[in-house]
Parts: structure tokens; sequence; C-alpha cells
């Protein structure tokens, strides 16, 4: 009797970091290459011994719909988080919405909920101001300039205007853009909302906070968004762009000798409340972790 | 001046198994529990660095056709492997099939292109003969049963009467299954290609390797596909089931002193012409790998 199993010469030692129980995660945007998330939140699945993966999903415009309907057709995939351009494509796609991601009108996270339905949250602007305040930053009767009104804009927009600050001036190259989530936030909001007709606004001498939400600064040769030049000496100058790490308009600020608040604070702060939501946050144990890098 | 980055309290040092570039390959099928590409192809993408990952896509029938969509759509998805039920289904996915492929009607495999459009393949059948022959059983003038003549079954029916064995006799449940796979075979082939009707055949006595190419055996309780009480003692008995790696098929051919072939010698076999498909061939050195587990 002969039993003759495998030929080949060496025996490898299966050791890989997916296997078919592993549970799929995506983010979706384009361009892609530049995006932390799936290093940043694999490394924690992996170190936290969870079986699942953060993947890259490039996919552009024309094509988001399909790849996202794709995505949702397998019984793997547990959560998707979304970055540029596709806030508020994804939008439709969520059978359910929490509060705060109808008023925002985009979304940039998507669970799969119990029932096979599809759950969309936007916490950008949660992770922006618990990062500000981790940081050490005043909002309290805070004047706040807000430069961009795009997704992360309107999103940080929306969350600041619950918080304590004094004033909240909006910007955004198409006016409308501004007008429109300036109307929307005075409906829910005590803050002061007011629209400036020019990039860093008409008082930047009594603005506490600036913030640059706009995609400048993503690229090498950028104009700076606005001027640090006017700010007052006990200003913070935030950025939400994650890469490069300091932007432009924070090494002027800096230069300038102004506090800086770098972008990646915003996804950093926001992780413990995106886990939260993909039910991920029994895995993960944030006390000691950083998603530094 | 203060510049104040990340405030967690640890730094996090980033150690994952995918970022940003990492190219996707998925295997869909359903269920998706027992499926062994993942962990051995992801295993060999990690050995020899290759940043790429094979990930299951729990996928059933009914949303196939939407999810294979959907991972068309992302431009870092660069192939898909299909098992069960999928592999009929995915051949209008493609928009350019192998000879083989139109001939055996399924496709087992898809990748993208350079131009961006989608070629399929079929290389059960190819991985089935190679590991035999690696296994030391002769197909020169060999009497061949069959049994199955579903996705898995037609491809090895196929390359099996590509080449110098003198007989296959065909059987499936399905009768008029079989009666198709033999007349469209006699159309390509000098092999004498038979029908059973009834499992294993009228001459047993006279089979040189019998091989279950059916589902029986993937479930505990399922029935013996045959029975090898009839068969020479030179037989050798196969199986495409991997898991069980020992079917009650195979177990049962050991306690008649036949020699039994592993279902997992298909897809060991199947992996290099499978790599070379998806242009991974460079990064994977086969001298001394292999893929047991």
């Amino acid at each position: 009797m002969s039993v003759s199993g495998d030929t080949h010469m060496e025996r490898l030692r299966l050791d890989a970091p997916a296997d078919a129980l592993t549970r799929l995660f995506f983010i979706f945007g384009s361009p892609i290459a530049h995006v932390r998330a799936p290093v940043v939140w694999s490394t924690l699945m992996k170190r936290y011994s969870a079986n699942a993966l953060m993947l890259p999903a490039d996919v552009d415009a024309e094509r988001f719909d399909t790849a996202l309907a794709g995505v949702k057709g397998m019984a793997n995939v547990d959560g998707v988080i979304f970055t540029m351009p596709h806030k508020f494509a994804a939008m439709k796609h969520a059978d359910v919405l929490s509060a705060r991601a109808r008023r925002i009108g985009s979304i940039n996270l998507l669970r799969r909920r119990a029932g096979g339905s599809w759950e969309g949250d936007n916490v950008d602007g949660a992770g922006f101001v618990v990062g500000v305040r981790a940081d050490g930053i005043r909002l309290q009767g805070a004047h706040v300039y807000l430069h961009g009104c795009g997704g992360v804009g309107r999103s940080i927009g929306w969350s600041l205007a619950m918080e304590d600050i004094a004033r909240l001036t909006l910007f955004d190259l198409d006016a409308t853009r501004a007008h429109a989530l300036a109307e929307a936030i005075r409906q829910d909001s005590k803050v002061r909302i007011e629209v400036a007709t020019k990039a860093g606004g008409p008082d930047m001498r009594e603005t506490d906070l600036a913030i640059n939400a706009s995609p400048l600064g993503l690229n090498a040769g950028d104009a700076l968004p606005f001027s640090v030049d006017r700010l007052p000496p006990h200003a913070v100058v935030a950025d939400v762009i994650m890469d490069p790490r300091t932007t432009a308009l924070l090494h002027a600020a800096s230069a300038h000798g102004l506090k800086v608040h770098h972008g990646r604070n915003m996804m950093n702060h926001a992780m413990p409340v995106a886990a939260s939501f993909f039910g991920l946050d029994d895995a993960f144990d944030w006390n000691g972790a950083s998603v530094q890098g």
C-alpha cells in the first residue's frame, strides 16, 4: 500500500496575513497611493490579532457605484471607509444614516448591520475636535476660520458648530457652497456663523484657530490656502492634509512662530470612533496604542 | 514657538500586510470557509515579498455578477480565482478566453490585461495532469474513470483527453452533462471516450486511475462517490477535494491497498501555472517552495 500525498520538495509553513475567514474592510479613494488607512488599520488589526484587513480600493468616481455595490455583495466585508472624492457619492449607498451624517450630507464610514442593511456615519469632524482638544487647543469662546467647505470641511464645520466656540468663519472658492453650509448650520447651532468673501477672511487678526480643510497642500507647488501673516501670536494653524505630514501652510505657520496642528491628528483621533463603529473596539487596545508612523 | 504633532502616548511601528500600494487578488466562492487559496497564496506573496494579497470573497451565486463587476472596478485588483459555484458564471465576465477555457466552458482564473480588458483561463485540469505525473502515476495507455462532469470534472476531462491515455470513462448523476462533455471532447481528441450509466461504470476491473471530481466527500457523512472494491491492485484513486485532505473515498482506497492521490496536488501544481498567468512567477521562487500545510 502506498499513500502518496503531495510531492513538493519542501513543506511551506503557512503564515499568511489572510485566510478564508479574514474579515475585509476597504478604503475607497482616488488617488489612493498616499492614503494611510490601509497600513495604519492593518497594523492595528495585526497587533491585536483581529483576523481582518483594511484594504485599498483604487476606484475613480466613474466606477464608484459599481465597485461599492460589488464590495457590499461580499458577505465577509464588514465596513468601508471613504476618502476623496467619494464621501458625497457614498451617502446614497447607506440604508441608515447617523444624525450627524444626515446633517453633514456625506459619509466617510459605512458598516454592515446585523440584518444585512448598511449604516453610514461621518466621523471626520468628531475626530478633528477630539484631536484639537487632545492637543491642548482651547475651543471655548474661540474664533475659528475654516478654509474649505467640501467633504471634510463640512464635517469639521458641523462638529465645531456643536462645540462652545464663539464664531465660525467659513470660506470656499465656491461661495455658494460656503453660504449653503452656513445657512444649514445656523438652523442647529448657537455659534455665530459667518461667510468670508475672500481667503483668510476679513479679520484674521481676531482668529484663534485657522484650519485648512481644502486640498491645497496635497501637491508640491500648491499655493498656500491662506496667509498666516496676520494671525495673532497665540493662534493655532491646523491642516487636514496628512501627507505631507507638515504642509507648506504648517511650515509657514511654524516659521511665523505659531503653534501648528497636523492633519494626522484627525485620523488618529477619529480611529477609535471609527473602530467602535466597525465593532473593532473590543479587539483594539487603545490604551497605550497610537497610530503614528 | 510650539510645534505640536500627534499626542498619543506611544509610537506604533507600522508593520502591516497591506498598504496603499498593495495589489489585490480575490478568490470567489460559496461556501468560503474551507478554501485554502487565501492562506496559501498570501503565504507565498509574503515569503517572496510581493506586495499583494489573495483575499477571500464570500459571494453567493445571486450576488456574483454584482460583486465581480465591483472587483473589476478597482484599479488595484490584478486577478480573480473562482471556485464553486462560480466557474461557469464567471466566463461571461472575460473579454478574452484561452483556447482551453473556451473548450471547457468555464474559467477558474481571470486577469486584468495591459489594455484594461480581462482574460479568462481554466487551469484546474492542467494542474491535475501535472500533479498526477509528478506523483509518478502513468497516464500513457491508461484507462481512466472520471466521476463528475461539473466545473472541475470538465476541466480534468478535457486535459486528460489531450494526453496519451487510452480510454476516458465519464460519469455524472446528470447523464446529459456526461454525454455533452463526451461529445464535445470526441471532436478534438483521439482518446476513446465512453459514458458510464452508473457510478463506477461497467468495468472498474480495467480501470487504472479513478478520479472523484464530484463534491461528494466535502461534507462528513457524504456517501462514497463510487466503490473502490472492484479496482485492480495497481489502480490509483484520486480525489479533487482538498479539505478534508484525506476523504472517505481515499480512506477506503488506502484500506483496500490502493495508491491514493490527494486533491491538494491539483491546486499545488496548478499554482505555478496560475502564478504565471497572474504575472507573479517572477516574484515566486518555485524551486524549493511548496504549498503544503
